[in-house]
């Protein structure tokens, strides 16, 4: 397995940042930056940031627990990528904010006091798709998982802008249809 | 003119956030996270800050003036993409980020104290490339230039990822060539 890119301690750093990261772009912010989405089927900022509180429910740390204690053994369970939409149906954007911040804190919590080894980060579970996988995949993707819905999040934010920014839109690829 | 989309204290609210935002996301990380790039000719974490520090300096600011000053008659100074890899050279993170906050705060106190109308926001300028803008359009730009290089930060960042999140990069389109 290629360790190549992976550091423990700077991919927790990463995790810890992400709630900090979203408060900061989002907390306070009216509907029309974080209640709009791409059109039909797409995500608002909203959406996004339920989606990452789902993922502090039920995927990142329950699959490492399993992994850790299954190993291959046992498959993790399928993570529902919708569930949010009916999960979080009312909640304002502060209390989502708040809700991730609080899991986030928790989760790496619980990892740090695991002190993962090596060994234990190469130890092996099974995706219900990929099947086998690391643990250390498990943390890596977490993060790179983080950071795909903050460049969508700012994606998604932009688009309120796209008729706004007249002639400048040839510029900004990030205006694009998605 | 469209004003669909376009309101100008969110705006300003936005580009105020986008300091914090980057401070959050990138303040003390090693090289590791910031200083990668995404293969030859393209940008590292570091340079695009770079590049937003040079944007406050030479960009938005300098060319509303010149907008408000002397309406169509003027045409804006192109905007140097790559200037800042060599104005910033050396340059920590750290000061990068410390400068960018200051020239925003001082960029946005201009425009507050602007006092902008309808009006005002429907004035006309010369852009070198497109020519008639307006200050509107030039104001939207701003901020959603702000998120298209958040949006290309958070990529760049992921990319350190791309080998080890192994099966899961199906699932991260984030980590495609981009």
């Amino acid at each position: 397995m290629s360790r190549r890119g992976f550091d423990l301690a700077a991919t927790l750093d990463l995790l810890e940042r992400t709630p900090r990261v979203l408060d900061g772009l989002l907390r306070s912010t009216g509907e029309d930056w974080h209640a709009v989405d791409e059109g039909p089927q797409t995500w608002s900022a909203r959406d996004v940031v339920g989606h990452l509180v789902y993922g502090e429910e039920t995927d990142w740390i329950p699959r490492a627990r399993i992994l850790l204690e299954h190993g291959e053994q046992r498959t993790f369970e399928p993570f529902d990528r919708f569930a949010q939409l009916e999960r979080f149906a009312g909640w304002s954007m502060e209390r989502l904010l708040e809700r991730f911040g609080e899991l986030r804190r928790a989760n790496l919590e619980i990892v740090r006091v695991w002190q993962l080894t090596d060994a234990e980060l190469g130890q092996r579970g099974r995706h219900p798709e990929f099947g086998s996988v690391t643990l250390q995949q498990l943390l890596a993707t977490w993060a790179a998982h983080d950071l795909n819905h903050l460049a969508q999040i700012a994606r998604v934010m932009a688009k309120r802008h796209t008729g706004a920014v007249g002639p400048w839109r040839a510029y900004l690829s990030i205006l694009d249809p998605s």
